[in-house]
């Protein structure tokens, strides 16, 4: 089995309780981690290892993306700066509509998995359709990813009911249940396209299969307000009443909160997946982190699809959970450097079911590792590793990748995945798409 | 007189009422521009000029980095996720007052001039103790600035008083003050900690040489509440009495305001220097854009200094004010990408009181140009290049810059400036703080 000796200025292990260690060396052997050690004593104890001389880097576990939409990719920037409802309804679902195929689906697949890996991100935590075509994309990029089994209540070019889209769903999960990279979640789109029988049967697909499930849940103030109209409450009790408000959930989005409703999150173990760049672009409002914080509930982040969030840049989310929580609050000390790091590796982990596996640099973890270089001009000086990350650094700055033990970016540059030829495929459709605009 | 064509696959002029130009050149002669064209008419009428080809690139003008404390650099998180009484007070003041000196403020500021040329930023509106340090700094590296002739009212290292402040800034002004490439500010640090007689003598400065004023207002609540208690008064109505509330004042922070104070600012004619990402970070709250947008307040960006912002980052200014904007005021149109890119030019070049000269790729303009690459994968594909710009690209794909018709960054390589030499000097420095901390 192959070992590898990284050897950085600084480790982030992320592990609780952990803080920055200088020049520890994380040692890889097969797709685990074998040991993290000051550099001295992992050369004597791995003489035949294979070094990897990184430089004023840090070395921090690979950041997870709690909630994209990977193909929209081919969606960036084609809808900026109007409102939510025009936005979904006269742009993205006709173009949808008109264009989401298998390949369609692939291609900004690839590409999303592209910009993740180029930015520190191994797992893609995706909710699409045509999930299939997301589980091949990230088997050739060499991503991590969660794959949704996914359901809309209204027909597209996937599926034509819930029962065809559950179906669909689980075809591709047969296919691809073997391997180890992918997980698989049950995911009902929202409580505004998603029927009672829909819940309950995607509830039950997640207990049969021991998947996580992933919903757009209280994102806007009008589907909030819509439920109440048309259920006689708000979506979160009535999800509440259907029995998937557990530690299963992955919610997504949760803008518009009440003091109860956290409470009963908090108690229930539901995990909230905070979107930020993407809740403000949509002015959707402000996600209450620091309350969430306060009661306890697992916050990750995600950026949301790139229709809605164009930099696909977990550094970005990042950085602005950290500011907004602080700027909507006025509270400097809410959200810290580490509490938003946090966000994006061992939460996030747990939230995905994974912790055992993934979201630290710990001994017998899966070896999903981010260099991170700390060199440049703008990132100097340097009093904090752990805060110049956050508020300094960016995804710009990762130069070396590798997912389970296997390096997928070396020195920027992908090794999994002919570059060119990805987006050779994406200007290919994206040419078709805007004769068609 | 050397000429220069510049060639891209886009042009934004962000000449009022201007669009997106495609394959247009840029005709630069001497220090200014001598024409914008389409690709094959620039080559038939300027046969003999140097030709750059640029590729899937974007000019536009160079950014304006409205606010900041260049020389801070050296302070860059020193200190994150504390309150701002105790930042102030138990980090940033004593540091300075221990370590500031003109050749510490000039190596900061040296390692802020390249950090904001290397992000497409061609001028930086400065305000810090030494002036001279700052000019000598921006004359080094190639930069714009605005330099300022400040004043705090306690001692420093630098002056024991505002006589004393306001002499060695006038001094600085008239070693300097032939170069064109430095403008003066007169500048009160704020109004909580300068006197009614210090504002009236730097508002007979401003107008004595003819400069614009540059000034913290309204930052806190604390600074309101406290200017209540101690004048009777908030402080925009203590500054109007002083009479240094008009088209000459660059009005900075400005988060806590009233409607009538808003009405105010836009009947004077007031600039207002925006800094949304250090009014997160240090929790001050959120500058009401979009009222003083309905209002009509010229309303421009700034970065702040790199203690409370420690990516000095124009592109992150731009990205944070489109997207605080929606996110706080519940409206996805307000603030376009459009609107935030003005900020950052043609409107910064207003409230410099420099519009003839700058902030837009105009004819007969200061030739300030910055070329952006679009051709990275994280930045495809492109529907609507100005939205890209906002929503999507960073200050790390911009490839070129032209100051004055000068190169100062080729290939993201500064022209000016032995950047490792600049390096040593900063590590050397912070060695030594470090060791006092």
């Amino acid at each position: 089995m192959k070992t590898t000796i990284l050897k950085a200025r600084w480790l982030l292990s992320m592990a609780p309780g952990s803080g920055v260690l200088n020049d520890h060396a994380l040692v890889i052997s097969g797709e685990r981690i074998a040991a993290v050690l000051p550099w001295a004593e992992a050369e004597a104890q791995y003489p035949d290892a294979e070094r990897v001389e990184l430089g004023e880097h840090v070395l921090i576990p690979g950041l997870i993306n709690g909630h994209t939409h990977s193909a929209m990719s081919l969606l960036r920037g084609v809808a900026d700066d109007v409102p939510l409802m025009d936005w979904l309804q006269n742009h993205i679902w006709p173009l949808e509509k008109k264009w989401v195929s298998d390949d369609w689906t692939y291609q900004g697949s690839m590409l999303s998995a592209c910009e993740a890996l180029r930015g520190g991100v191994t797992y893609l935590n995706d909710m699409y359709f045509f999930p299939a075509a997301m589980a091949r994309a990230a088997l050739d990029s060499g991503i991590r990813a969660g794959v949704s089994i996914n359901v809309i209540d209204f027909p597209t070019g996937y599926a034509a009911n819930a029962a065809e889209y559950i179906a669909n769903g689980l075809a591709a999960y047969e296919q691809f249940k073997g391997e180890a990279s992918l997980d698989w979640t049950s995911a009902p789109h929202a409580p505004y396209t998603v029927s009672d029988e829909t819940f309950v049967a995607l509830r039950e697909l997640s207990e049969k299969y021991e998947m996580q499930m992933h919903c757009h849940i209280h994102e806007t103030q009008f589907e909030v307000d819509s439920s109440v109209q048309q259920h006689g409450m708000r979506p979160l009790e009535r999800l509440n009443k259907l029995g998937v408000l557990n530690e299963k959930m992955m919610a997504v989005h949760m803008v518009h909160l009440t003091e109860a409703e956290i409470a009963m999150l908090a108690a229930q173990k539901v995990h909230l997946v905070h979107n930020p760049n993407s809740n403000m672009k949509l002015a959707s409002g402000v996600c209450p982190v620091t309350a969430l914080e306060a009661a306890g509930v697992n916050v990750i982040l995600g950026t949301d699809g790139a229709a809605s969030n164009n930099r696909q840049d977990m550094f970005g989310e990042i950085r602005a959970a950290a500011l907004l929580a602080k700027g909507s609050t006025c509270n400097s000390t809410t959200v810290s450097a580490r509490t938003a790091l946090e966000m994006a590796t061992i939460r996030a982990a747990k939230a995905m079911g994974r912790a055992s596996d993934l979201g630290s640099l710990e001994v017998g973890k899966l070896a999903d590792v981010v260099a991170v270089s700390l060199d440049a001009l703008e990132c100097r000086p340097v009093y904090n590793p752990e805060a110049q990350l956050v508020y300094v650094a960016g995804r710009e700055h990762v130069s070396d990748v590798w997912v389970g033990g296997r390096q997928v970016l070396k020195g920027r540059v992908l090794t999994t995945v002919d570059q060119v030829g990805v987006l050779d495929r994406i200007e290919h459709i994206v040419g078709q798409m805007k004769a068609g605009l």
